[in-house]
């Protein structure tokens, strides 16, 4: 393709809205244009890169056994009444009327659809395991649509959907699929990707991983053990806090600390230690606006997740009213008499002699002992687990945290579809019985943005050849001097025929404008004809991460370009492996 | 793939609400699951099928210079407000509320989404003519979605856009994408689809062409002309009568027609032509319900779409209330003062002498003279044209209609999108002009049904190589003996390594069952493995159109196989032709 024909935009300035770099870089390179919020079209780049995920993915797939088929994305709300789901997921399902005042949906994921295809077909034993996918769009109505194709309302996902006899058939059939996600990201060029033990959220099941890219702008925060090894998604990682050594039991105390807003304030006012006392965070639950008061341990934060995961609702920052009857800024558990569900989190599990809220203005208590003051409570892990604590599994204080980009995930839903939706089998013995699934999903244009999003320079993606828009950008500089010119449409049609796939820039501007155009494009090879070299007989080839920079004789050029080429896919290549 | 694991139920019984025979062999194959209302999940021989129509597709857009994007499905309103189809659009634009209140739709296409994507960058004569194109799930709410595949409310499709500065050039492109249209038709097996000259409908614009294949079972009716090889659709056919000869001019009487409903009854009793009558239908418009009488020759219907496309509004059959002053049955034009507008066909032009209506119950008159009784009225094309009518280009009486499946396509949109959206360029004397657009529809889905209709026997499908789900069938007999099953393993292995598509039927079944199988899924090449031949070292190889079926030897198996796809293919693509 010529550079000069194709459609979109490229420009200098970095967008006042973009916050993260792919962003930046998918807008000032022509790769997306905002419709509305969260609904962007792809330029020729982007479509081109997302196409090359699709096929490694459908390649994979197809490997793992998986049968191509489409589902709708428009889907009757029945559908989604038979699963629960029509009620129970929120405002992200979009829900609308036909002409026909039928209830209908927008596909945010289609395990309701997967059961209705094999409903039937799946009937007996002796079809067993089996397993199907599609590549198609989705909405979800996100209430925060952000960073470009990261996180957006319309997006084209691979979703597939496997369906066994036991479980044992379901977790071998994991690892096959969590082999092929490996095998997708490496020759996607992101072999550093790490599956982490994940929530699984609204989707259901037990049993979830989700592939995670380490960068900086991520907006997932990944916990790992680089002692032994463990990882997990935040909200999965188990929240353990040693309190041995904390200081021995005392007499409970009321003390005034007088403006004194905040758990850091009060022990600092009290010469007490934050990691001795014990603050509230009050919420109201979505559905029925109950008050729900965690008290934790004062240097830890509730993990909303783990906390809506414990309710089974989702919570809000509560409103607290005179009624309520609890006293914001001093809430404690000792007499506390306000009509709302107390919960205590693990990490005041063996404190003894705590600082906490009197329930009162301007009062708190020292010398708190739960067990003697309150009684038997049961603790649960509803905290946020912090750098340096410790290991839920070796037990060491190791745990470091990096954010990350769910680029995938996995999960072994159990029955929970087919068995609200009336799918059964014949089992060799006779019996009937209920389908075991799992299911697949990897997001075609947060992949492109991910992979933009960890490799690029200043100027532009750096994109792995393997999904890059075009293996080779051809520059003609001085495409008004007839040896330049000629020089470069032979090679561009040497190229071409050979197919290799080009993007030519044979526009008559400045050096600065087109080297700027294609570290925004971020082709893997570059090819440079300028009047001074090509008087030499020579062109210049070099990579977009700079590790190759040579001029090589006109006539060695298709020879050399293609050997450098196959050393890119090589380097991608070598990376990807069989696990299993 | 092997069948015994493929998704999806094969069985014998014709549905009984599949009128056409391709939506049977959809259900019956396991080609399409029915999710709603002309909304589909696809199986896996559907999917394959519809992804070589894509990849034809895709193809031929980017030979013919089209650049490859993506809208979203989900569009804001405010979009389809600029250009004035969010309100003249009807119910088939669906139109919903996200959860910000949001005015939103579902693409059913997409011109304002491709101004949108090029408006800015668009704005210079440098960068014309370009062209772009998109594959994606569109949505129309349909009132009578019917027929399977053939008519539905979510489908893909590619469209492509191109835009132009001047009427020439778009001319010159659209002969181009012409061009293409026909390839993609003829690489897909179906060189027999014509162009004919269509009205342009919703989408706007002068000059449109639909691609049509002639099957009984189409919804369109297409006129030709064998004279002169003019050809239309029945919308965009100039209705052409000839009243000469007709008798000469008479007295206006008026006359007692008891119990005549239709003007067949009146004529038959008052022993006059129905050739020299003035009936009248009523309509009335869906905006403002005014009522519309249409009068025309007795012996013709009216088009109502050319009757929508003068009145500039949809119509509906009149509700004759006592209040509207009409007389249902003896409605005609001699003192009818009932507030209503009045249309005359051009079939009435030149008739000196006829039955209509008296607008009292029981009466018509004999002897109308329109001239003479009522003035100079203007006449209109609003007739349905007629086997043996007058060809309007060549003027004999040689109108042939047939029935088709629009299979695609292609419209000069003028300036209706780029004007009312705002979009200009700069020319190159400095002026700021709107570019020309053209747009190019092809419904894949549709498509492969109608493929299927066209080619097709009693048991299924007989699918062209190029777009068949497989390119084999390979069916073992008796897969529970050894040498059935070791010789049909080693010729599915072996033709999986060649590159072979194939579908491998190794289920213990009885031979009727795997044959009409086979049928359904209507693969081009079928090779059966059975007892007695494997006992002489051959095997059978046939074509799904029966005109080949030959034993070969094993050990010659696979390069004759290969050989006879070669030959299928070779048939597809001696047809595929460059016209321009």
């Amino acid at each position: 393709m010529k550079l000069s024909n194709m459609v979109g935009d490229r420009f200098k300035e970095r967008p006042s809205d973009c916050v993260i770099d792919s962003h930046a870089f998918s807008v000032r390179g022509g790769y997306i244009k905002y419709v509305s919020n969260g609904i962007y079209s792809l330029y020729p780049p982007m479509k081109r890169v997302t196409a090359k995920i699709e096929n490694i993915i459908r390649e994979e797939m197809d490997a793992a056994g998986s049968q191509e088929v489409l589902f709708p994305v428009v889907l009757p709300g029945s559908l989604w009444e038979e699963s629960g789901r029509f009620e129970s997921v929120g405002e992200e399902l979009l829900r609308f009327k036909d002409r026909n005042n039928s209830s209908m949906v927008l596909g945010m994921t289609h395990e309701e659809a997967a059961v209705h295809m094999v409903r039937e077909w799946g009937n007996t034993y002796a079809k067993y395991p089996f397993s199907i996918y599609q590549i198609q769009t989705k909405f979800r109505d996100e209430a925060r649509p952000r960073a470009g194709l990261i996180r957006v309302r319309e997006f084209t996902m691979k979703d597939a959907y496997s369906f066994h006899t036991s479980q044992e058939d379901l977790e071998k059939y994991y690892a096959v699929m969590a082999n092929s996600y490996f095998r997708i990201f490496e020759r996607a060029g992101i072999p550093e990707v790490v599956s982490v033990k994940s929530d699984s959220g609204m989707i259901g099941g037990s049993v979830s991983h989700e592939y995670m890219l380490l960068v900086d702008a991520g907006e997932d925060s990944i916990v790992f053990c680089d002692e032994c090894g463990y990882s997990a998604n935040m909200e999965a990682a188990d929240t353990t806090v040693d309190n041995s050594g904390c200081t021995p039991i005392g007499e409970l105390t009321k003390v005034n600390t007088p403006d004194c807003k905040t758990i850091e304030e009060v022990c600092n006012f009290l010469h007490s230690k934050v990691e001795e006392s014990c603050k509230a965070v009050i919420y109201q639950t979505n559905q029925t606006d109950e008050y729900i008061v965690v008290f934790l341990r004062g240097d830890y934060e509730v993990n909303e997740t783990k906390l809506t995961n414990l309710l089974g609702d989702k919570v809000h920052a509560a409103t607290i009213t005179e009624e309520c009857g609890l006293c914001a800024g001093f809430c404690g558990p000792y007499k506390q008499e306000a009509k709302c569900r107390i919960i205590y989190d693990k990490s005041l599990e063996g404190l003894e002699n705590m600082v906490c809220g009197a329930n009162e203005v301007d009062y708190h208590y020292t010398g708190l002992n739960i067990k003697r003051d309150i009684g038997d409570v049961e603790y649960v892990d509803v905290a946020k687990i912090r750098t340096g604590d410790i290991c839920p599994v070796c037990g060491k204080k190791s745990i470091r945290i990096s954010r990350g980009i769910e680029v995938g995930n996995i999960f072994q839903l159990g029955t929970k579809y087919t068995k609200s939706m009336g799918m059964t089998y014949t089992d060799v013995d006779g019996s009937v019985k209920t389908p075991i699934m799992g299911c697949y999903g990897i997001g075609v244009g947060r992949l492109a943005a991910s992979v933009m999003e960890a490799k690029h320079d200043d100027y532009g993606p750096i994109w792995p050849i393997s999904i890059a828009p075009w293996q080779v950008h051809l520059c003609c500089m001085r495409s008004d001097k007839a040896e330049c010119k000629e020089a470069a449409d032979k090679i561009y049609n040497d190229l071409l025929k050979a197919g290799v796939e080009v993007i030519y820039d044979d526009r008559n501007v400045q050096a600065g404008v087109m080297f700027a155009d294609a570290d925004l494009l971020g082709v893997p090879v570059r090819v440079t004809i300028g009047p001074k070299n090509i008087a030499n007989g020579q062109i210049e080839i070099s990579t977009r991460d700079k590790s190759v920079k040579e001029l090589v004789n006109v006539d060695d050029a298709n020879a050399e370009i293609k050997k450098l080429i196959d050393k890119l896919f090589d380097e991608i290549n070598s990376k990807v492996r069989d696990r299993i």
